[in-house]
């Protein structure tokens, strides 16, 4: 029994599930998974980086099913030529984040790509509506990676209602289960994105201590912040920052940014060390609020199926609430 | 078409929606107006002050509908005598939040009420259902007042899978609308408990220039920290931090708790000053992230008809996203 919304519909998928570009961890294997099974796979182009890009598009030429390609917007502006490439992929979709969209929107319009921008305010809302995006998603800060502060049961109605219905608006940030996307349709969403949950798939581009940790760690274990951007010295723009699983490196320097800016020579070399050895002691794992819903590490179709089965589940068990439908 | 649910039932009411005890502002004109309605309203003990409580309960001994007493646990731990106070007035549960329950446990079920416990972690759901808690509510960080810092959508399916069905569980934090309380039916939960969305009430025992600022107010323009307590010399125990609308007060010292701190004697004097003055400025507007969703001040009736109308709409709209009941 398929869930329908003005999203599928839109994006010509089965099931309102989105897997998030996250940067090099989405990869055509992740993609084609999710969009085999129903949902919609998104690239994660990230920074961008040429040679990846050119790789992962090659093994969707062929593919046959929507899928999406994502890039972090600031980055991608330093490098632009990277959406020829994308482009040629012919995706459904291009998902922009964390920038302004303008200076893209008309190549991706003109190569009959829909224009999908992740948003976290109503500024960036108007911002990506003034470029033509085609669906919005509203982002809260349970996300894991980047993100902003307001939390997805402020930032998704709110961004529902500044759209006014123009465009499908998508909910992301803290959502890893069927009553998850259930809940979040009853406030209007059109669709779930989710990053944290598909990071813990068997296709993702990712070590398996990564996705291990993952699986483990309990609700509280994430924090929101700008260490692991500063010790691989990477300077996001306000309102940014990133929330990752806590390990020793991000509680060592929690509160003591400054010193660590301060250092930051010194400490990306043992950053970028521990990253190389996959010594998460150190190095990131980028991961939203939902590992606590996380329990397993699952094929991505397996995901998809259980979240749809389960949102069904809690949209007809609406029946228990309402006493004359019983 | 009323809403069942299984907390509708234990409270023997009619409408799933609570009015959270607020200190002194959920007075029994409040409780009066919210459980007239068909919801339940909880009277807001605080820290405890006998002469009030002792006038409110007064107000609502010949009231003949369900309702509910709220305190401050750690607070009332100073001044037990007043459990008794509140018991005599036989509500149908005592609402206790912040605090072990279990000392006032036993004279809570001796007296045949219900004890309902707010809990912000599972550490505090298993103490409270370890004294025989009949209802947890899932308090989440955007809630107006005092609370800790994982989000709504973090603890309440985290608390509604700890309860295990155990006890309903009723949903709190950043909500203010009927969508909010399908989607927190969506998760699992069996009812929602709101205080801004009152605090926005004709009836709330609260100044109109506070009720004026939560109406203009727009998400973003609350904070959670420690600044509007220790400005009054209220150590409040960890976890727990208050969240209001940000002020010129509040942005003062925000970043710099250590020197309020340090200057407390002198600021509690020109806050308590404040306070006096109405002068909102400097004092506290205790409120959650929701006051983006209130745009009006109306009678606590209209509140809890609008919101399970709209509730109602939500819920039946589901019937638009699964296909084959279209």
């Amino acid at each position: 029994m398929p869930i329908s919304t003005e999203l599928t519909a839109r994006l010509g998928i089965e099931h309102p599930v989105l897997a998030a570009p996250m940067a090099m961890i989405t990869g055509s294997r992740l993609v084609k998974a999710v969009s085999g099974a129903g949902g919609f796979g998104i690239l994660g182009g990230g920074y961008g980086d040429r040679a990846w890009l050119e790789v992962e598009t090659a093994a969707l030429k062929e593919f046959g099913r929507p899928f999406g390609i994502g890039f972090i917007t600031w980055s991608l502006a330093k490098q632009p030529e990277l959406m020829d490439i994308a482009l040629q992929a012919r995706p459904r979709a291009v998902m922009l984040s964390f920038g302004d969209p303008a200076p893209f929107a008309p190549d991706i319009k003109a190569a009959g790509a829909l224009l999908i921008c992740q948003v976290q305010n109503e500024e960036l809302a108007q911002q990506a509506l003034d470029c033509g995006a085609d669906i919005l998603i509203a982002q809260g800060t349970e996300a894991g990676g980047h993100g902003a502060s307001r939390t997805t049961l402020d930032i998704v109605p709110a961004i529902i209602d500044f759209a006014a219905g123009r465009v499908p608006v998508v909910a992301a940030g803290g959502i890893a289960d069927g009553r998850g996307l259930a809940a979040m349709m009853m406030l209007g969403a059109s669709g779930l994105l989710m990053g944290t949950r598909f990071y813990a798939s068997v296709e993702a581009d990712a070590p398996e201590q990564a996705k291990q940790l993952i699986r483990a760690a309990k609700s509280g274990d994430t924090v929101r912040g700008v260490v692991m951007d500063w010790s691989r010295k990477l300077m996001w723009p306000a309102p940014f920052t990133a929330r990752s699983l806590a390990n020793d490196h991000l509680r060592r320097w929690s509160g003591r940014e400054i010193e660590l800016m301060q250092r930051a020579d010194e400490i990306a070399v043992e950053y970028a060390a521990a990253r190389e050895a996959g010594n998460f002691d150190i190095a990131a794992v980028f991961a939203g609020e939902s590992v606590g819903l996380i329990h397993d590490i699952v094929p991505a179709a397996e995901i998809v199926g259980r979240i749809i089965a389960e949102a069904e589940q809690s949209l007809q068990g609406r029946r228990n609430f309402l006493s004359s439908l019983t």
